[in-house]
């Protein structure tokens, strides 16, 4: 494996036991039947594995987003043209777009990333870490070179740290780039033997044409490349793109500057597994948000050890599930700070309490 | 019909038909793919619907808790002691509970009203309009009057109303009354002829003598009352408590006085229905929240045509669900209010537009 992406994982610490230990008595000691508060609870004591703080709070919120272009997209794969990639990118530095407006609206903080857009445009509010304009056509030969594949993910992972420098509690990963569903699925099935027939969907939206063509490209490419014992790195390169690359390096970076992660949909997911399959302790640094209607989400969130929190019918990409899975680790905080304890001052007497406690589950 | 409960439901109207042709309007009109928002996209045109506005806020939220005690307890079907109906409630008016922890967080308002409580408190902040101290036991006699269902409907909807009056954007419905998912499983057998045996959970976590006997109650209940053509406020008399009765008539109200109002888990959905058999229009100003664990719940939900927004694995009750749903309605509100439209000044030149808007689903 490349040195720097060897330094990286390495550099990779788990959870802090002892912190979600206590968290975990300060959960048992809340006034409330013990799991009552499912999902919530289990955030609040991974966040404490992750900042070391029994009481964590998530009030600076950023999504990054990685944009760029995949040569896969002359084969006629997607439904949009690729300059979407370049328009877009730009109108969420601006707060108009579906994330962007979310994030604006809550108070979250964007930073769009250039890693790789193929169109000219004039915006110094974006990031400009471009490897390349766009990655090469995966159907005809190798999307990106592996140098290029581990300078996008230490590209990712530079964000993550500047994330934590600049105070974040927590960053949601997302993307922008024409044909990352046609990139995220073959990288998918190559990592986890799935079939291309079912996994495949139509992205965007491809038509009937579009969407036989990208199955077989994908088909075809995955025979062509791999015989099942790749590394993580050389499946990027070949069928991959920056943004995937990215995204798995802000996700490996997140474990390295311990700062919780949040998984958008298909394509961000696909990256999360990335990163889980090059650095095993990141995945403890991840968070949900909602389900994706890409076959392929169930597959790697599943495999992540994930269950998405939000059922919005959402597919609009870009990050835009990371806003409100933000509130709800809020939420998350909120109860394991402010709830009251078993034992405290409190309305409820002690002998109830005794009752109460003794019940485990004692509403309604 | 009560002529009482008859003028409220003769009062309620349907949505703003031109309002929701004009949200859809702006709707198609935003710069990404449309349907690509999901769920968010029909909140934001129901609310315009309700509150005849094309550009809603959800700025101003409060949970409303109907509080109260049910005499069945006596059967042995609780695995809580009676007095924690009055502690918790006592216990939300210092936001110091699940629910009252997230509203507080958030910026929710909060209001409890006692229907029926059975034990004494000092807590001048609960609203008192207790019907009486803890309805009768149900396994043994109706639980209530008629008349006291139709006060605690009408106690219900004066809260919907004091909500609207007081600036509320939004209304989440909760409710504390250990006992009340046998009520609750009670109530919605005899409305839909679902069986008993299948619908009946373990509520706030019964053993199995308890959960034996919690059936056994309810089936023989339901065949002593009912033969299958009973009315709402009858089965709600017979088998309901004061906290269902209340919450019933909040969303009563809520279509009257044209306020959203959210629903939390098993108990809360359970009075939605109540509501929409008495009052159809009424379910079109209801929004789901999350999925209860309470076997009961699907039905219910299904039945009122809603699919909940988050699996978070919660079954606190108190109306918990609220708060992270309110933030759920605010991007629905936000997306519609700031993101770009095609045609705008945009980044995105017109020709991309046209291939955009032509393409449908653009992203990925």
């Amino acid at each position: 494996m490349d040195a720097r992406i060897r330094e990286l994982i390495d550099s990779a610490e788990p959870l802090d036991a002892a912190a979600m230990k206590e968290a975990e008595e300060r959960q048992a000691k809340l006034a409330k039947p013990p799991g009552s508060l499912g999902k919530l609870e289990d955030i609040s004591i991974r966040l404490a594995g992750i900042t070391g703080k029994v009481r964590s709070s998530v009030h600076r919120c950023r999504v990054i987003v990685f944009a760029s272009d995949n040569g896969v997209i002359e084969e006629g794969v997607s439904s949009a043209p690729r300059a979407v990639t370049m328009t877009q990118a730009v109108n969420m530095t601006r707060r108009r777009t579906g994330m962007s407006a979310l994030a604006s609206y809550f108070g979250d903080d964007v930073d769009v990333v250039d890693v790789g857009i193929a169109d000219d445009y004039d915006c110094p509010s974006i990031y400009d870490r471009k490897i390349a304009r766009g990655t090469r056509n995966f159907y005809k030969e190798p999307a990106m070179t592996e140098e290029e594949a581990v300078r996008a993910i230490l590209t990712g992972a530079e964000f993550a740290r500047k994330a934590k420098e600049e105070g974040m509690d927590v960053i949601g990963i997302g993307e922008m780039g024409i044909g990352n569903t046609s990139t995220s699925t073959a990288v998918l099935c190559a990592l986890t033997g799935a079939d291309p027939e079912t996994v495949t969907g139509r992205g965007g939206g491809v038509n009937d044409v579009g969407f036989q063509k990208k199955k077989q490209v994908i088909e075809e490419s995955l025979a062509r490349y791999f015989d099942g014992t790749e590394d993580v790195v050389k499946i990027l390169s070949c069928v991959g793109g920056y943004d995937l690359c990215a995204m798995c390096g802000a996700y490996i970076g997140a474990a390295v500057y311990r700062i919780p992660a949040v998984i958008d949909g298909f394509i961000s997911v696909v990256a999360a597994l990335c990163a889980k399959r090059l650095c095993p302790v990141s995945a403890d640094y991840m968070f949900p948000s909602h389900v994706s209607e890409e076959p392929g989400y169930m597959i790697a969130v599943r495999e992540l050890g994930l269950d998405p929190w939000l059922h919005l019918g959402m597919r609009l990409g870009e990050g835009s599930g990371c806003p409100v899975a933000f509130r709800v680790m809020e939420a998350a905080c909120a109860v394991m700070d402010r709830m009251a304890l078993f034992g405290e001052e409190s309305a409820i007497d002690d002998g109830y309490l005794d009752e109460i406690r003794s019940d485990k589950r004692y509403l309604h």
